[in-house]
């Protein structure tokens, strides 16, 4: 293993994340002019033929590479997935009452957002310790709630389903921000699917939403227009001005991982990175501990400690890194430590690298520690 | 006068709209690496010091050139203006009833969003032809209102205010999206200002709200969270991911502002843009018809009819406009014939070209009439 020194930085974000350099390039490009309008994009109207063949084309790009049945809506909304939080229960909370099975910070800000609209059932017992997805058969689940909410990866505790949750006919609800087309899946086992684009799919400011037709319709009567799901689909998302920079990029995002093999593709990508990461952890004898459950690891956002918490020693770590160019490396502050985000966009090269360095640090301070 | 051809087109559209071309290209220059980054503004993390230097010093330069007091704040939030059409009951319809001065369709979709949130008062009798702003003695305030709404400038059928409001104290809102910094104005007249970017400030996907200290901290229990003016300003625009890319721009709009004479000095070009257009349309004996009352004429869109709205001519106006790249000149569905949309960005040249247009165009017509 080797001491590796980049020219170029590695952004470990968590999101707004690092994005695919040949999308960038093509943004670049043609700034000043879109394809032969003569108007930048920043400039298009959202009237436009242009702008249509755009917004047009990011939907049937996405509804391709992820089979999204006929029945189903894509939307770009605003707000991210703070906005989608509200618009959930504004849009489809019929009886009153929800489900929220709660894994991590994000599911819990999804709930708090919810209880604003109605009565939220917490399906797990209340814990601020994120570090698995209890077993189904422990889960309370109402049959009488309007839907089933989960978080399908939360990026701060690094903790991720691979299974889908089998709710008995009760509408499912996932927040896929920070894992959407990082594998494939069935669209039809859910009602409404959510994502903040900043981690896997485009620069922040746009929000995919891909919603079941029997969950418009209903909205309540305090839903602000900007969040109502039914207005969005009658007027494909083109209500009032989207924003049709992002709208732009993320087809340009749906495109390159049309061309890199899809979910499957990235899936593939996602695994051989992750496991980089976590077979260095793996094999540190303790070193570098992962406090999550193994069934519930993040392939997205690899969270860890050194030294049993070392906090002196984690600090030397990420001045380490950035000395090396990797940057974004620090642990969400609630959680501390390290944590490294793997987005579609990060190569495999670029997680290897990380893990050599991983290596190498581990390997310096296990020589220093013998020699002191 | 000739028939000027345009190697690159013009931009007439009434929003999204042309931006500063200084301005694109910065955009473009540094797209793969902000500054000196190595990551593009695209990637960038909104809790990182650099996205922090470009949100502060955004807003220090407004500030600046708007002379902002220091009670006011000012945020960055998402979901255009119809977003903030929901954003302001929720926030300050603290006494359950609200006035709303509709003087155009955008005043009219504001006042219809506020209804479902609380009383809306109507200032101004009803009616679907806005030419004019009935004089303020005729105005029917309510002094228990929480506020006074008003659209500063109406895009659709081109009505401006060239005064502000007298409220007798009840705060003040005003939706500035189409004439924000084409002019200076006292902004502690306001208790609320905002405004959609992309008019005169900046790409579509980011809106501009000044609110003062005393809006804030009465939210309703439905408001949510991201339309949230004082969750907002507590966490300076960023509890939850804003737009990154759209508040790089408008920050850079605001010194290309700065670098062109503040507000001030485009309230100039404004004067002199829309007068060239005025001027052919008031010396063509009828040819050319503006709806609007002349003290209610909007700088920044002008819209027009050509012999008394014959539209097979307006059509071939139209097209010749396009043919000599004068682009977006169609006015609004609702209305027909011709707009020309002048905001900041537009050139006293590319003004110029299209009343050279108007004249050479008024003039074949003319001829050709006589000829027949």
């Amino acid at each position: 293993m080797t001491d590796t020194k980049f020219e170029n930085v590695i952004n470990f974000g968590a999101g707004p994340a690092k994005l695919p350099l040949e999308v960038l390039k093509d943004v670049q490009k043609e700034l000043l002019g879109y394809r032969d309008t003569k108007i930048s994009i920043l400039e298009l109207s959202h009237r436009s033929n242009d702008f249509n063949n755009v917004i047009n084309s990011a939907q049937a790009t996405l509804r391709d590479i992820l089979n999204v049945p006929e029945n189903y809506h894509i939307l770009f909304m605003q707000g991210g997935g703070t906005g989608i939080f509200a618009a959930i229960p504004l849009n489809i909370l019929k009886t009153g009452t929800a489900d929220y099975i709660v894994t991590g910070s994000w599911s819990a800000k999804a709930a708090k957002e919810a209880a604003k609209f109605g009565k939220v059932n917490m399906v797990l017992p209340k814990t601020s310790k994120y570090t698995e997805i209890p077993d189904p058969s422990t889960w309370k689940l109402d049959p009488n709630a309007s839907y089933v909410y989960y978080c399908e990866n939360e990026t701060v505790h690094g903790i991720e389903f691979d299974f889908i949750p089998e709710t008995n006919g009760v509408p499912l609800v996932a927040d896929m921000s920070s894992n959407i087309l990082s594998k494939p899946f069935d669209v039809s086992k859910f009602a409404v699917i959510f994502a903040g684009a900043q981690k896997n799919i485009g620069p922040a400011g746009v929000t995919l939403v891909i919603v079941r037709d029997d969950m418009l319709g209903y909205p309540m009567d305090v839903c602000p227009t900007v969040l109502n799901f039914t207005v969005m689909a009658n007027d494909n998302s083109l209500h009032n001005t989207p924003p049709v920079f992002q709208i732009y990029v993320v087809g340009l995002v749906f495109e390159w991982i049309k061309r890199n093999g899809g979910p499957e593709g990235m899936q593939n990508f996602a695994k051989k990175k992750s496991n980089k990461i976590y077979d260095v952890i793996d094999n540190s004898g303790g070193f570098y501990v992962c406090p999550i459950k193994r069934n519930a690891r993040s392939r997205m956002n690899v969270p860890f400690r050194i030294n049993d918490g070392d906090e002196k020693l984690e600090k030397e770590f990420l001045l380490g890194a950035v000395a090396r160019g990797m940057l974004q490396l620090k642990g969400h502050r609630s959680v501390g430590g390290i944590r490294a985000s793997l987005y579609n966009a990060i190569t495999e090269e670029e997680a290897e690298a990380l893990a050599d360095y991983m290596k190498w640090f581990h390997n310096e301070h296990t020589n220093n520690l013998e020699n002191n």
